[in-house]
């Protein structure tokens, strides 16, 4: 396929490019006052999810309005957990709810391994988002890593500490295997399935990353995504594993090309742990709440810090909510007008 | 002062002991029935708090009933903001809340510097608690640190991202400045009440660490605990800064004694980061949710790789309120056995 900007795939591959390619994660949602008037459209969360034209059209939505190198399907990663046959709840203040949740193996019964074509209405949205984005910019694709999927399954919803999840990790060990087992083959499916609908590039979100010991991350979380990335081989693949800072050396082996980093990561230290990689990110979400010189100013100790080559401009986290599109738009700027004059 | 007990203090000054001690972060709680009953008797928390005798009470309890090493008096950090001039409601499902919060320069007129006489009821039963602990064991003071506290005075309560707080470093740099400067000085005039009051140690804790970037954390934080410690020149300190991996090198450099660790942090790194520091720490609380033998091999695992000097042993957070009295008990016990017999 002949991309009109393909900075992304470029960069993704070590290739130069003639400035630092950039996207957002979370970019498309409620800081868009265009996705909130199709949010109403679509009534809640999960018909806008689970409908094809409106999911396609908020994807496309911050490539026409902020200018950013990437779309990414809108979806949530608890599609997974829903198409294994565990479904779920979007609560307006709460976040997501599972009625039922896994606790014992006696549960493992209720679900099952889940085929990309169950997820067809993402495949759908994907098909659709690159027919109408026409090779402007590259599509990606994404899910949730296993232990964050996990985590979920078991806890039931979102958590401070995850103590429930983590506890099954220390009480059935053998159980948690089997389940993570479950879904990370969901998810290789669910992967490849994106990749034949037309995601060029896919990310995997390991958002609850941080709350494990460097040990039990090694044994419950980083080898199902190291079982991921290998099972991929028809698309590049970034992993982005939040607070997983202890892990880095052991990223760095992983059969994917880019890292995500949060905010928290020093980036000549993680130049020197992940040299096999390229880095994606890392700002604070929270400078974007700063004037829009300050913006400017931190945007560019990034781009200063991670240098010209082998870097995805991102957020080091989804942007938040009440973050307004301007200075979203100036830290999207500022990385592409800085990034072309350093270099 | 003659102590029956004196392991944590030796430790602390580097001393060599017969064995590692042991204290866990929250062991005067939920987890006893004990305290479950005193807290009855009170009806809420802050009665408890703000009522000598009976924090007392509860305070001694995990030293009777689990043989820790030292007492920590039993207290909230929000008493600062609250002696500050900020009420806050304890709900028992959704944690701190307060009804007014610092949002601009003008809510600093509301407020003020606090002196530790305030503080009186805490000062109380530090008083009551060594009387009554007659040499037992140390008794442990303790503080917020400054930026914990200021996420809790601006944010109006507990968060997920803290966004309205880290917002305020970012917009508004000068007032959160002062707004620090004045949490400061009253931490330090409470910790030294405290002292004076009959504290043996102090530990002050930055339960917001993590969320901050690197360089805002050397800034709005660190700062601040440095000013403290350099303040504290009658009792050794403790700093637990929960998720400040990024920032271990400069707390080697802080005028404390002893470092408390997370389970994220690599025990190896850690004490090459932090060669001139007593490390405290940092079994993952969830361990305790595993088997007897299960929290004896991760206890065991533990000791191993502190080693038998310069170590205290606790856990990486506070106890959860669902973990078993038994499983807590065998945390104790063997680090007192295992740490007696390694050596």
């Amino acid at each position: 396929m002949h991309f009109q900007n393909d900075l992304l795939l470029k960069a993704a591959k070590a290739e130069t490019t003639q400035r630092t390619p950039v996207w957002l994660m979370r970019q498309a949602g409620r800081i868009l006052p265009e996705y909130r008037k199709v949010r109403a459209i679509a009534k809640d969360f999960k018909t806008l999810v689970k409908t094809p034209e409106l999911a396609a059209e908020v994807t496309i939505q911050p490539v026409d309005i902020l200018g950013v190198d990437a779309a990414i399907i809108f979806s949530d990663i608890l599609v997974i957990p829903e198409a294994m046959g565990l479904n779920y709840e979007m609560e307006e203040s709460k976040g997501p709810v599972f009625p039922k949740c896994i606790m014992s193996p006696a549960d493992l019964s209720g679900i099952h391994v889940a085929q990309a074509e169950e997820l067809h209405y993402v495949l759908d949205a994907i098909k659709l988002t690159k027919r109408q984005l026409n090779g402007r910019v590259p599509l990606i694709g994404f899910s949730g890593a296993p232990w964050t999927i996990f985590s979920y399954m078991v806890e039931g919803g979102g958590s401070k500490t995850f103590s429930k999840a983590k506890k099954m990790l220390y009480t059935q060990p053998e159980f948690s295997h089997r389940l993570l087992t479950m879904i990370t083959e969901s998810t290789i499916n669910y992967l490849k399935g994106q990749i034949t609908a037309g995601a060029d590039i896919v990310q995997i979100f390991d958002s609850w990353a941080g709350i494990l010991s460097p040990e039990q991350y090694a044994e419950f979380s980083l080898k199902y995504i190291a079982r991921i990335c290998d099972a991929i081989d028809n698309a590049p693949t970034i992993v982005f594993a939040k607070g997983a800072y202890f892990a880095r050396e052991e990223m760095n082996k992983l059969h994917c090309q880019v890292i995500g980093m949060d905010w928290n990561m020093d980036i000549q230290e993680s130049r020197k742990m992940m040299p096999d990689k390229i880095l994606q990110g890392n700002l604070d979400p929270c400078a974007l709440y700063g004037s829009l010189d300050d913006v400017k100013r931190e945007t560019r100790k990034m781009i200063d810090a991670f240098g010209p080559r082998r870097h995805i401009a991102n957020l080091g986290h989804g942007l938040y909510p009440d973050i307004e599109v301007d200075k979203v738009k100036c830290f999207i700027n500022t990385v592409k007008e800085y990034s072309s004059s350093a270099r």
